[in-house]
């Protein structure tokens, strides 16, 4: 866990340092958002996977920092989309420096993980984080195409989770595996275990969207709600609701005629069919699924690591 | 002349074809701006500068079509930055997909473009792209930082369209000579000829901004007006101004206090005092500059089409 600890720190160092510009607006808005206090589980998964698979050198700490100048430009672009107030705990930067200003320096960030992972010299990982910076757009406006839209489909949710979420987490994993030169097959896993958290991980978001106390969420609660996005737990209380609560369910997130006390039914009827329970059980179903992969893999602090990773993906929702 | 046309056909084609995706909305926002008509300068420069340099092979295509997304992913975002409704004569893609569609599929683009770079397989093509990049997104984030603020001076201002509009003309010269592995210092003319060509297209673009027949333009006049954008036409009649005059600009430039007659007014004070004049004035010293940069290189059709593209760009302003 030292071992990790010290690539984590180097890590954060490199973000610091690499988020740096001459146009003092561009670290000042990286900077808000950075310092504010991410859980860098992105870059815990590369640092992790590579350390795992017995990687002794120092390039997936770099690696490890372009995934989270990633995480950081999309998170940057989609509070500009949704129009968000709040992110980790404090103002969003579009809140505080305004969209334009949230707009181009999530494109800053975005250019200057492309121009580290050019410097590092894989193009195997440039692969890996194209396509994935690729898929995530992708799923983004997927997302923007199904929201108020009750009809949307669990496997078309499904496909936008994975491809908003899931993918990067997945690459994360992937880059880890691929600095330290696996053979494909274990590439593959731990791929696919980034892929499997990274489903849990945003299926407990989606339920904590409205299930969470304000305070520790760092998003405002009731944000997707208001948006009418479509996420499982809507989905399942839409599927065993009655007549009556799925016209509710049009009226608010089709209509988006909200009136205050909305939140606190929509909520409740998520609770009286067990919607977020569910969420949750299924979030605990993919980590699960992850753990599993991690299997043929040495045993280990990395291992242990991965494992908690998904764990508290999971746990943070209780 | 036949060669570039073929390879601009090709370029076109690639173009339509790597902007598709499974996910509707984005060929479709893409094709709205790609569609409209681009004048697919920047292209047109990779592929002369390519086959100016004897290049053969067909790669300069590719790599065109990366230079061209990347372009349009900032015209995308651009429009969103500067809450624009008109791009190349028709709605722009916010006007007629909203703000969070045009961010998207311009991180969509630009994903594209160096999911393409990949596959080309030249990490020096990346770096080059990955730098011009981050560059625009600097020069992008300086012009905010200048906007509404009539103390900036000419250095800040040129330093803003080296960043913003002029790198990407640049590192669009370049990549064509990199990939006809042209030898270091005939890279260097070509990158220097695409940066003082860029220099002037911006210039002749904030001049037009004022001057130009709305029908023409495209955009909408008076645009940068509005915004409150300083670019060199107000640079210069600012200096040159009484103190009247200068109480004028910081009226409607810094505190955006404009009625219906100031935008009027200001290109009469631009005429009065040969604002424009002299902006296209330098626009031309700067395409001059560009044209003699090609000196060293054979006569031919390509050499004849990056010097006409130098005019071009000068003489659409008269």
């Amino acid at each position: 866990m030292a071992l990790l600890k010290d690539d984590m720190a180097a890590c954060n160092r490199l973000i610091l340092d690499r988020m740096q510009s001459d146009v003092a607006l561009i670290p000042q808005v990286a900077a808000h958002i950075v310092a504010a206090g991410g859980k860098r589980i992105r870059p815990l998964l590369t640092i992790a996977a590579a350390r795992l698979c017995g990687y002794r050198g120092d390039r997936h700490v770099g690696l490890a920092a372009c995934v989270e100048f990633i995480h950081t430009a999309t998170l940057l672009h989609d509070d500009v989309v949704d129009e968000s107030a709040l992110r980790r705990g404090q103002a969003s930067a579009n809140a505080m420096f305004g969209n334009q200003a949230s707009v181009l320096v999530g494109d800053f960030l975005f250019s200057r993980a492309f121009q580290v992972m050019v410097a590092d010299g894989s193009l195997e990982v440039l692969r890996i984080l194209s396509d994935a910076s690729a898929i995530i757009a992708e799923g983004e406006v997927l997302q923007l195409m199904t929201q108020n839209d009750t009809a949307t489909t669990e496997a078309q949710y499904l496909a936008v989770i994975e491809g908003k979420t899931a993918a990067l987490f997945a690459a994360a994993t992937e880059v880890g595996a691929v600095v330290a030169g696996e053979p494909a097959d274990r590439q593959k896993a731990l791929r696919d275990f980034g892929m499997s958290l990274g489903v849990a991980f945003q299926l407990v978001d989606d339920a904590l969207d409205y299930s969470a106390d304000q305070e520790a969420l760092g998003k405002t609660v009731g944000d997707d709600f208001r948006e009418g996005k479509i996420t499982l737990p809507v989905l399942l209380a839409f599927a065993r609701g009655s007549e009556e609560e799925r016209a509710f369910w049009r009226r608010t997130l089709e209509d988006r005629d909200q009136g205050d006390a909305d939140l606190a039914r929509a909520l409740a009827l998520m609770t009286k069919h067990g919607a977020l329970k569910d969420t949750i059980g299924r979030a605990r179903s993919y980590a699960d699924q992850a753990i599993a992969l991690l299997e043929p893999f040495p045993d280990g602090a990395e291992k242990r690591a991965l494992a908690a990773a998904a764990d508290f993906v999971v746990e943070r929702a209780r």
